[in-house]
């Protein structure tokens, strides 16, 4: 099946049958995710990976009781940075020097321009930039989860303040973002499984400007 | 090739040799954008294809004259809705009922929830969420571009008020958010493409509950 079948594949199911996804196929899922772009290579979040049955359940009430983030298999929380700071900022281009095995005169002087200019900024803003950066993400795991023929239902719909306090992302330094359970549809409860995909016409999406 | 040797081929080319990219690879990268999962299924986004060679270079010149952006075969510009209103959420329900061919009560509820929330919201709160659905789509753009080996560059180095301007993006209730020039690696010039890929490991990336 070609890429764009599976992406034609997928939804976001409503409803999952608790059955577990193989460990290799999560793994892959995630891998998406780790290998998006960033802004600046930054990567300014982290994945958690929920299978506790407690937690989930707690993450449920907060949740809208979605059934799938108890139903699913793996349920993934993208958690973004809640700011830049230069630690954070430093240790990225220091990895970047020892995995290349040299440092860069104009790669130091990038550095020193982010580090000049994102630590100074409002944390909201910092944020909000950190959470696009985790989109990427979140969005490589969703495709990828399709090619696995995994389904993935992305969750915006939660208490952000409380999600963070279930899994003590504050005191990280981190905020939710957005989640993603993974697991398969339940064909026989899912309302939305036999719905026809709905999408603007690529007219309507798109202009060419030649 | 699997899709993760896809992901682990692609990188950000920082020089593009100018070579055309067939039409039909362009179409699935913006298809795959097309298809890609957005809040509440309103695609608060619009998609501008650039191969004009005089607006690039206009564009070039507010985004740090990055040559990637005149090298390039198609310039996608991912521009978002500058707030929600009724109409565009209107919109979005009646192409839904339209295409699914029926009218569902609780569907309709849901309308009215969105009709008495996000037009009220301060716009920057809702552009700042129309641009992260937008980056879902970009995601997908980018990996897509991977999947049938071609270059995509992630760029948010450019000042959005003046390539609002150039692309006439405020006028039409839109601002733009990101941009990805497709095109093909010039490996001559690109001081990028021999160096490794940096990422954080799996183990400072992900953690598990279990």
């Amino acid at each position: 099946m070609e890429l764009l079948d599976k992406l034609n594949w997928r939804y976001a199911a409503k409803a999952m049958n608790k059955k577990e996804v193989p460990q290799e196929k999560v793994d892959r899922i995630i891998e998406a995710a780790r290998l998006a772009p960033t802004s600046s290579g930054l990567q300014p979040f982290e994945i958690l990976v929920i299978k506790n049955p407690q937690i989930k359940e707690e993450i449920k009430a907060i949740a809208w009781n979605q059934s799938v983030i108890t139903d699913c298999s793996h349920l993934l929380v993208f958690a973004a940075w809640d700011t830049y700071t230069e630690d954070r900022i430093n240790k990225m281009f220091d990895l970047t020097n020892e995995i290349r095995g040299f440092k860069n005169e104009g790669w130091e002087n990038y550095r020193q321009k982010l580090l000049g200019l994102y630590p100074k900024q409002d944390p909201e803003i910092n944020f909000n930039h950190a959470a696009k950066q985790a989109y990427i993400a979140f969005s490589a795991s969703i495709i990828a989860a399709a090619y696995e023929e995994v389904d993935a239902t992305p969750i915006e719909g939660f208490d952000p303040a409380a999600l963070d306090e279930i899994l003590n992302l504050r005191e990280k330094g981190l905020r939710s973002a957005v989640m993603l359970p993974l697991g398969y549809r339940d064909t026989e409860k899912d309302w939305l499984v036999n719905l026809k995909k709905v999408r603007k016409s690529s007219e309507d999406l798109v202009t060419i400007i030649e």
